[in-house]
C-alpha cells in the first residue's frame, strides 16, 4: 500500500472508500479486498513507473516475465507447493478442465472414477463420460465418513470437488491408490493443503485468487510424464503449457497482475493458516445463528457443511425477496441463491471479513424480529 | 468521459496524464487510449454507483447482462454485422481457434484449404493438419494479385490471415465458393469490412478491442447450423457459446467491460471509416520515410505491405540496439521486432495517433543524421 506524500488527503480518502463499501457475498466473481482495488487503481496508468498501464504491457517483456516469476514463486510459497509440481496459468475458463483432464490423463483402455457430491462434480462427470470412460463412485452419508472406495480396473485417476458452491457441501476425499484430481475453484487458498495428496488441482481464480478470466492448474510432474496422447489440440495439451511456462500464447496479463496483488494481500494477512482460522470463525458465526433461527434454515448435514458457501432459505420462502431488499438497504449484497436452486446463499471467501458476517447475522436477526412471524 | 465537479484539478491532471504518456508501438498487448484508461481508473472502485468494482460484479446480474447486450449491440453497429451472424465472447486464447475451427467445421471426409501468408496462418495450418484434413493453397506474388484458387474436393472452408503481424504482410483474399474463415486478431475494427464475405471471423482482443484475455468470434448462422460433430468437448463447441449467449461459464468480465469502453472510444473518433482513413495516413507517413531512408529499410513487397504492423531493420543491424535506446529516450517504446525475426517493428493500431507516427519518423530521421553513417 503506497500513499503519495504529495497528497495527505489520500489517507482520509482511502479510509472513506474502505468504510463506504458494501459487504459483497456473491459466489463468484467475488469480493476483492479494498486495499487491493485501491492499489490497482493508483497505478492503473503507470505500472512500476514505466508510463504504461499494466493493461498494455507486453507479455514477453522482462518486466512482465518477472511478474510471472514472482506470481509463481509467491503462490508456491503460500501453499507450500513442492518443486515437482508444475503451476500453469491458463486463460481458458476453469470449466475447460472438465474436458482437458480426461483428454490428457486417460489413455486408451483407461477410465476415471468420479465422486459426485454436488452440481459441479456432476457436470465434470458428465463431460468425462461424453469424451472418455468414467464411472461414479458410490458415496455414503455423511460424506465426511467416506471409506476408501473400491476402484474399477484401469482407473487412471479419481476426481473430486472438495467444496461444492451451489450445494454448500464439503467433501474431504479418503486416501486412494491412484492420482487424485480436485476442482478447488472455490476453496484454494482458504485453508492449508497437503499438496502431495493430489496429482492435479485446478481453480478458476474468480473466488479467492483474482478477477474472472484465469485458471490455475497445479500438476504433479509424474502425472505430466504419464500423458501419452499424440493428437490433442495443442492448446488443450498440458505439455504445451508446461514447456512454455504458460507463455505459449498471450496470457490474460491483467488477471495475473491482480492475482499477484491478491497473493501479497494473503501474505500480509498472515498467510493461509491465519485466514483459515478466520474462515472457520466466520462460518461458525453464521451457522450458530442459523441453527437457532426460526426464520432461516440451512438444510445440509451438519457434518458436511461447507465453511465457504452457506446456502439457506427462509422457512417461509415468500419472505426471501423482502429479505434481499432488507439486506441490501444495510449494504449487504449478493445474497441470492444459485439460479438452479433459488433461496439464499452467503459466500464467505477470504476477502469477506468477520465484521461482514457479524453484520449479516445482525441483519438476519433484525429481519427475523421484524418480519419473521 | 466524466469529470467530477468536486475537483476541477482533474482536468489539469488528465491533461498531464495524456501528455506525459509514451507512444507505445508494441504488437500486442498494445496501447489503449489514455481516455479509456482514465475512465477505467476513475470508476474502478465503484461501477455505475453500485459501490462494487467491475472486477467483483457477478456475470449473471441484470447489470452485467446489460453490459453484455450493449457490447454486442455497439460492436454489431460499428462493424455493420448482420443479424444472421452470431457474436461470441470467449475467455479462451485466440489461438484455441486454430483447433476449434477444424474440429467444429470439418465433418468426416471434409477438408479445408489454407492460405499460408506468414507465421500465424502457417501455425493455424499446422494445427488443422494435426487434428483434421487440410491443404495449402498456392499463392502467387504479389499476394495482392491472387486469383480465385482451385479448391480440392470436399473443401468445407478456406482460411486466411488478412494481416500478418510478424511478417508485416497484408492479404485480401479473392472470392471463393465456400465459407471464408479469417483470423482478424490484428486488423478487426481498423477498416470497414464486408462481413457477408465471411463465414467466420475471429480476433483476440489485445490489439484493438480490449486488454488481453478475450476472443471474439463472428459466426454465420448457416455455418453454425452445418456443424455435425457429436463428441466435441462442450467448451470447444460453438453451439454451446451461441445457445448460452457467451454466458455458459463465467466470462472474463473485466475484458468485456474494457472492450465496451474501447468501442465507445471508436465511436467517439467517428467510427471505423474515420479510423481507417487515419490508419492509412499513419502507414503512409512511416513508409514514405522508410522508402527514402539509407539507414532503415522495410523489405516487404510494396503491394503487400501491412498498414498495421511495419517491420523494418537498420541496414547496419548492429545499430538496432542503439536505435531502440535512442527512441526510448524520446518516449517511443515497444519497437523491437518479433522474437522469431529480430529487427524492429512499429505497430500502428487504432490507439496510436498520427502524432505518434510523426514523432517516430522524426526520431528515426534524427537517428539517421546522427548515427546513420
Amino acid at each position: 500500500m503506497r500513499v503519495s506524500p504529495l497528497n495527505s488527503c489520500l489517507i482520509l480518502k482511502r479510509w472513506l472508500m474502505i468504510n463506504n463499501r458494501p459487504y459483497y457475498f456473491g459466489a463468484g466473481p467475488a469480493a476483492i479486498p479494498t486495499d487491493v482495488l485501491i492499489d490497482i487503481q493508483q497505478e492503473l496508468l503507470n505500472w512500476q513507473g514505466t508510463g504504461l498501464s499494466i493493461l498494455e504491457w507486453g507479455h514477453r517483456t522482462p518486466e512482465f516475465m518477472d511478474l510471472m516469476m514472482q506470481l509463481e514463486s509467491l503462490f508456491r510459497s503460500l501453499l507450500q507447493i513442492p518443486d515437482h509440481y508444475h503451476i500453469l496459468f491458463m486463460g481458458d475458463p476453469a470449466r475447460s478442465q472438465f474436458g482437458m483432464i480426461p483428454m490428457n490423463l486417460l489413455a486408451e483402455g483407461q477410465q476415471a472414477g468420479y465422486w459426485v457430491t454436488g452440481l459441479w462434480s456432476d457436470l465434470a462427470f458428465q463431460e468425462a463420460v461424453k469424451l472418455k470412460q468414467a464411472y461414479r463412485i458410490e458415496t455414503t452419508q455423511p460424506l465426511s465418513e467416506q471409506l476408501s472406495p473400491t476402484l474399477k480396473d484401469h482407473t487412471a485417476y479419481v476426481y473430486c470437488t472438495p467444496n461444492e458452491t451451489v450445494n454448500g457441501v464439503r467433501f474431504e476425499p479418503p486416501s486412494i491408490p491412484v492420482p487424485l484430481v480436485a476442482d478447488m475453484t472455490s476453496c484454494l487458498l482458504m485453508e492449508p493443503l497437503d499438496i502431495e495428496r493430489y496429482g492435479l488441482i485446478f481453480a478458476g481464480v474468480q473466488k479467492n485468487l483474482a478477477n474472472a478470466g484465469l485458471t490455475v492448474v497445479i500438476l504433479a510432474d509424474h502425472l505430466l510424464k504419464s500423458i501419452q496422447q499424440t493428437h490433442l489440440p495443442t492448446m488443450w495439451d498440458y505439455r504445451t503449457w508446461v514447456s512454455s511456462r504458460s507463455l505459449f500464447v498471450t496470457p490474460p496479463t491483467f488477471n495475473c497482475y491482480v492475482m499477484l496483488k491478491m497473493l501479497h494481500w494473503v501474505k500480509a494477512q498472515g498467510g493461509v493458516e491465519t485466514l483459515h482460522t478466520q474462515n472457520l470463525k466466520k462460518a461458525k458465526t453464521l451457522y450458530d445463528y442459523l441453527d437457532q433461527s426460526t426464520c432461516f434454515v440451512n438444510e445440509v448435514n451438519r457434518e458436511d457443511r461447507s465453511f465457504i458457501n452457506v446456502p439457506f432459505r427462509c422457512v417461509d420462502a415468500q419472505k426471501e425477496p423482502d429479505f434481499l431488499a432488507f439486506a441490501q438497504q444495510r449494504g449487504l449484497i449478493g445474497l441470492a441463491g444459485h439460479r438452479t436452486l433459488g433461496g439464499l446463499r452467503a459466500s464467505l471467501y477470504n476477502a469477506m471479513p468477520l465484521a461482514g458476517v457479524i453484520a449479516l447475522v445482525e441483519c438476519m436477526r433484525e429481519f427475523e424480529e421484524t418480519h419473521g412471524h
